[in-house]
């Protein structure tokens, strides 16, 4: 039997086996009795699954959250490609490493290889010419470069993989400082800015192989364990000036660009009004070419985006 | 000469001299002359005040920020009393004691004594059945009393004067106290929520004889501010749960009730819901009441409120 | 066979039989053929039924408004539980009152008893000192208690079941009794105002075992309807001062806080900020419970909730 | 001396005396001492007017709401006309007369004869076919007639002027006539509404010679007032059927459009979209018009009008 | 075997063959195998259809945007009437129009005939007194007539059939003449306004016998397409005057009244105001008369309007 | 007597005479007479001023968009710096010159030069790749070349000078190249974009050596007049691709980032949403740095700014 494609490449005539991840795994009971409503992933996206046959069986054979090596075949439902499984169980990896199972495969993850990312975030470190800032930051990755590294940006609006904040960070660096340039802004700032906006979600998203909220992750959120973090990390320096780190925490704070969007306070520093923009430019370009990626919809247009609240043009 | 009354009965009639604080002083120029803008308060409010005549000596004689001696006469002015002054200068403590200067009878107060006000708020702190809680109220309030005990909850909005945060923490005591035995909410939670939600308004606000803001008051925020001052003083707590500091960084986080009011986050538990209603209808009523107070519009009800976009109905 | 228990208590390993409400019926028609869709209320809530066999039969055995004799067994579907039917017959009293068939076990109904609530709202009627407001309440009690003792305060949202309207009522009675003390307000008519703010609930919905909207009730809404009810009787009332008539129908009248929510008039005294929030308060902590009661999901959040916009902390 | 021309005629070179009634006075104190801040208005206008000398003298000689004699000269300030007064003092009736002075020449009044509106506003009456609308229209005329026919439909927005009201709803009948025939919508409910929309505020406004907002129009609001005063006068006619009335009082109720503009129900009939619409263009285009009457800036457009947010083409 | 009804007719006891557009056509793939969804128009209206039986050669017989004959039977789902299908293939146009088959029975239709329309929509045309506007029409009638009397004024929200817009642009001549003499408006800029509002959707949509958008609907929109259409068309007319250009372009590029509704200026003259709100209100009954037809819901009222956002009164 | 610094650099003490261009002009009368109230530029910024003495003489002396000479004096009035005149009178052009006095000193420009500017954007011109957009630019810049020169980007808002159009779009093409880049979007259509988003101001604005608004300007908008203008342009060249065009007209009706804003049509392609974003960051940028420069309040805040809504960091 044929090995099926990476998620990115199924189409309706795709029949055979392959391995992913069990993103969520779910009993459901319709008319004709149990079947099982599945989502896997791998490193070129996600795709759902069901299995209608041996559910009380199949059921046993994984768990959400494991690796899986599944048989099944392609399938329209809805105008949507789904995966209609024959078999599926969890992996053991021994054995179906024989058979080509590597982890990094079945884990979706930035376009960009992390390592090479995290070089990229380093240079961009070295640049900064205050010390206390440099200092600051250096010490952040030291304490946080290990969850920094493979972090999703979020669980699910935009860059919500591995390696999704380290993607979306090094966008942002690149645009604040071009700014920064244009409008002689603090270069440094928006550098540490860039770097720091989104460190709460370390702790805002449990992540593992799947991601969902903490429990301060909602009721506290990031914006403002971003802001303790920062502020902990510059009172552990000897000597950190008390007016930049008040402007680094603004940054940080006012990052959605407005109270309604949840920044307890609306940028008041031309810094701020950058980096407020960078973000969202960066944050609505990756759902814009997300959403092209993922749509079915036959014509030039997609079929409107909710969030967005658009149809968006695919040309 | 009359002495003059308390600021509260005023009137275009009255005439003579008295102690006030000059909270603002400003030189202007109009067509026939330079002439000086001044704001007078005492005990029991403040009023606009104007000197005309020998501007370029006067303006020397005292400065905004100072306690004042003035004579002058009340003067209607599109329909607002203000007071027109011949003479002004800065108080001479002992002189101007013989004649009867008190300090405390120039800056405006909370109608309740302060210290009845702070008695009354260690009830309620003894009145809380978790030690962790009771333990990081009484931390709190040894290192900040001195200045909870003081300080205005506003500049200018409500409560804006000396005690008018420990007034307006007092009301909200009640408020949650009552709803917390209503609903079975958690009250020792509701207690502290109450006594520290606007804590971070002792940095946000500077406060002497006159009330500003802060930089780190603009740029970061009392409800940020405040969560932080409340998770280190309960990590200095040895065993302090984290599940309590989660719940109750939350309430001092949504006690605004909805982003576009300034909460990162909105209430998740009963708990900031009846801490959000309460806070929010004592800040109403306190600018209602207020509004009434200081209105001269002739019928039954005030002039237009623009914050809360209303007439006011008087009785 | 086993007898269920009541809905509250119901799981997906639950069979046997039960005496309920059918609040909803519905023959709808899949693929494989026609089925029953149902809804079943008992004393402890509500939950979907479907029938798959001889709905031919089936259909002709009961209508919804009737009180119903059903065997079936619990099912998870989309992670929601339901029944899914075997038999079901509309209620024989006198034979099926011999196995246990109760109508008041069988109706959605507030947690406390209706006579106790009922007393309750009398102790707060004899608190009120002006004779002409306590007359009013007598008046309006006698003319309208039947309904007022059993009326739910809404088709869905909260309270919305027996007693629901009454139970919402005494909540607010003791919430604006508090702040009448807090503030020094007008305790008479927040007495009234509480008791009566809903009272137009009575014509705006239908309530027998089911509860719907009347014509009026769509297009007059029970606050209009209310201030014409409470407007009716005062003028019934000889000397009734006319100011407390209109202040009463303006507590009435704003009591959704603001415009936008339905309210024709914003309040405009500080009773009547009292009266609303005290009002959205208590709406929000019953669907905030409501919300977390019948909850599934898995962690200490709930799903979002649609109305409230938000998850809610379950702790 | 020269006799001022009606206000609408006046310029900055007008000079002389005139007859005017006083809608506002206000003793003001600037640098220079007292001086009046009057509003005077005539049959064609208002204007703002003040005078500087003998203030005192001059304050005792007449009272707003009076009609008065006045001699000065026009002035532009701060690009508005305004008149500079010598004198002023009240009317002495029998003397003034035989100097032209006529009460009706000094009330701001609609452009139309009031007897020739009443007898318009008598045909569309008398063109309802349902017997029970057309009594009512009749009994409502009939109690109400003394002050529908004159009052003004606003004190400031729209038609706030004599007979304002009338010519609101003679143009609004216009119009929903023309709408219930192009869309078959019930004729004689959409004549009623049209002419009982704004009945309740012959109580909402005080109307003598100045208009002001009563209690009960502040705290219960015309629309309210206004269903109330309907069903009212249908319970007195025997036999009026419940539905119309109800239809009738959706549409008072719904007449502002939507919840946010006061109505507390949206429109969910064809006549109650008819006659929001048809009310909302009516004010909006008197707006309109009015504000190019009295704008003075240069150029093809007016100054920014505030309540229509934008500035208005004037050709 | 009996013919089927139109679709306005048709009931869950129909049964029988007729001729229909096929609007929408897609596999759908279920637990069960694969089947056709449908979407079947007439000239009465649409109705969704499907066919479980024999679909992998029912697929190919026909496909959407072909006439078809089908045989099947009424059946309620959800409360909602739709057909199951037996069979189903494209129309042979020569033998089907022995069995009645006629494409204009077909295909869903505006109730007037196109034919008298057209000739009303001339007599306006012939009523303008302005050479250069009524040039103007009878060029744009000229150019763009053959899809002006046939194309549908929306793909789904209102008049979206055949001769829908014109049926919609008639309706809107009619209203805006009524108030071009009541408020002695432009009546010739209000006829062009009104026949040319728009006329962009000749562009933006395309029309065949499904309606879509096209890439410059999308991108452009009807209201910057139709402006530009009618400022080519009045400048190859000589002599064109200028600013009855800019006011006719402003009529076209305001009719939505306000900017969050895609008007890119406000209305800014009477003409102005009165066409936005006459389209406005078209629009809206149009669509509460559609739902109202199509509403099975039981009792007084519709189901909730999603975009009108209310339930609607039937009576 | 000494010369007058420029405009920028005045202060409360500065006295003597300069050249400066009257850009608007007003006689007031207030109670002690009229006086004149002016505005005066240089090529620094702008500055109040009045004349108190001689106004009948000196309003004949000059006028509102002329050259001016005048002698005065600093003043602050409202802590805002003014100057009060002594005396003003028109510029003589070939005897004043004698005295230093330069057209290009008194017009308010932007801080680089003119040409330095304009060979700039001939750089970007000419880094186009397709020969259509990059022929389409040329010749929009033979036609417009005159006027973009020198126009100013708004009235008031933000760069309200000579060569502020031509500013802004040369920061905003830094920025969408950088964007470009980063993104792998159409560098030509964000070029070509970036250049004509504002192209309608040409027409939008009158400009000599004032600004306000045309007729065209206020009832049809930049916008749509600039969409237009590139569509004739693209028109006129052979070939051009119709989708190309459709996607540049785009980019310029959607630019304002969303309909409640003034674009007709929301961004709906990656280049669309860049755009935007970096035109609204380049108009907040300069609108945070003008109210920096002008502002005068003590503190580290700026006074509030009403457009922002909030006060801004002055480090």
């Amino acid at each position: 039997m044929a090995t099926l494609p990476r998620i990115a490449d199924l189409s309706a005539t795709s029949i055979g086996w392959g391995f992913y991840l069990c993103a969520r795994k779910e009993v459901r009971t319709g008319k004709t009795g149990a079947y099982l409503a599945i989502v896997l992933q791998d490193i070129s996206g996600e795709i759902k699954a069901k299995a209608f046959q041996d559910v009380d069986v199949l059921k046993e054979e994984f768990d959400a959250g494991e690796f899986v090596k599944i048989q099944g075949r392609g399938n329209l439902f809805n105008q949507k490609l789904e995966l209609v499984l024959d078999k599926i169980r969890r992996v053991m990896p021994d054995r179906d490493a024989l058979d080509g199972f590597r982890e990094e495969d079945c884990i979706p993850c930035a376009p960009r290889p992390l390592d090479e990312m995290w070089a990229e975030l380093g240079t961009h470190v070295a640049a900064v010419e205050s010390p206390h800032i440099r200092r600051l930051l250096e010490d952040m990755l030291a304490t946080y470069g290990d969850r920094l590294k493979i972090w999703p940006a979020a669980q699910a609006v935009h860059h919500a993989y591995r390696g999704g904040l380290l993607e979306h960070v090094l966008k942002i660096l690149e645009g604040v400082r071009h700014f920064a340039d244009a409008y002689g802004a603090n270069r440094d700032l928006l550098i540490a800015g860039a770097i720091l906006h989104d460190i709460g979600k370390l702790r805002e998203l449990n992540y593992g192989v799947t991601t969902d909220y903490s429990v301060e992750g909602n009721l506290i959120g990031h914006i403002t364990i971003g802001s303790a973090m920062v502020r902990d990390a510059a009172r552990a320096i000897d000597g950190f000036p008390e007016d930049l780190l008040v402007q680094l925490e603004h940054l940080i704070l006012s990052h959605h660009g407005e109270k309604a969007l949840g920044s307890p306070v609306d940028p008041m520093t031309v810094e701020a009004f950058i980096l407020a923009a960078v973000d969202d430019l960066d944050a609505k370009i990756h759902q814009v070419r997300k959403h092209i990626e993922t749509d079915d919809t036959p014509g030039p247009f997609t079929a409107f985006h909710r969030r967005l609240e658009r149809v968006i043009y695919k040309k």
